[in-house]
């Protein structure tokens, strides 16, 4: 398949280029990096980078910004990053991107245990996982010959440790990664997959 | 207790308030009726409100617009209004409201079956519910005092006639208006309520 990866520089990017490219032709994108630019806050970006590569089988978004911080701290800004960015960021690959993507495709998103399983400091990273979950539940609903999904990772090891935080809980990016290929290569639709079941 | 309601106009906000008038004081808000008019979409319009108000024990919102619309045929606009309104509005009641509802109190907001039951045409407003439950669920880690709960109605059978749909499966305001008074009397915190489960 040809798979396009936003967020292809991340830490759970890379993982999952690292897993699909012995078997499938990789297109990757960043912000300012890899094959094509995009900047997910702008749907100008998007159709642009769209234009720019033409059709392909398969769409994962590992990307999209939020900033955790304390709810009686975080701004109208820090709100407006997390829905423009990492929501409808993703949300508008499905939106604009679909017409590229071929029959029988599909696009896998990116939200997060912490729609869940939240803590403090999440508020409005647990908001915008949750939007996305069930934006993809119902978004299903209305695809023909696409499929779209959403892989809630878990806490992720080499994150963790760049974070100076104990990483024993986490799960390793190459791990993380095995979610997004079941997505891709399964016949699932409209669902959440957690990081955990696909270890 | 003296409570807040903003939506009272509403189908389901008339039945809370008729739920609730007996035992309790109410203030009711609408956008263009009640004792206090309020525009969910303006921070300005939310904190006028409160400063108007003062301090109450509880508020509750069954206020928040979305459109309904396909997949392929909603526009950014329809998805800025469900943001903007149904969402931040909402969230915006806590986040500036917060220091004028009375220790031990709570705020109750108004998401939907359709997060996790989602039909063809309902991605936006699934989309926000989604995003109003999983953001209680974070909130409430950093409240204290302060109790936040998301009623999660079902089709309202008034609603659905005034729609010229069949009305059946609905659940009338006034059993909708019962899961509304459980959070407001009840301890639960952070939780999603399903009116279903209060009837």
């Amino acid at each position: 398949m040809k798979i396009l990866i936003i967020g292809a520089s991340g830490t759970i990017g890379k993982a999952v280029a690292e897993n699909l490219k012995d078997q499938h032709e990789l297109i990757t994108a960043n912000y300012n990096s890899g094959e094509v630019q995009v900047d997910l806050s702008s749907i100008d970006s998007i159709k642009a980078m769209f234009d720019q590569i033409g059709s392909v089988d398969a769409v994962i978004s590992a990307a999209g910004l939020a900033n955790f911080g304390a709810l009686a701290e975080q701004s109208d800004d820090d709100y407006q990053l997390a829905l423009n960015n990492k929501l409808m960021g993703q949300v508008n690959l499905l939106r604009y991107g679909r017409q590229f993507i071929n029959s029988g495709g599909s696009i896998t998103l990116t939200s997060g245990i912490l729609s869940r399983q939240p803590f403090p400091g999440s508020a409005s990273v647990s908001m915008v996982n949750g939007a996305l979950e069930s934006f993809a539940r119902a978004a299903a609903l209305e695809l023909e010959n696409l499929r779209i999904n959403v892989v809630a990772p878990a806490f992720v090891k080499e994150t963790m440790e760049l974070m100076g935080m104990d990483s024993g809980s986490g799960i390793s990016a190459a791990d993380t990664a095995r979610a997004y290929r079941v997505a891709v290569e399964g016949d699932m639709n409209g669902k959440t997959l957690d990081v955990t079941d696909h270890i």
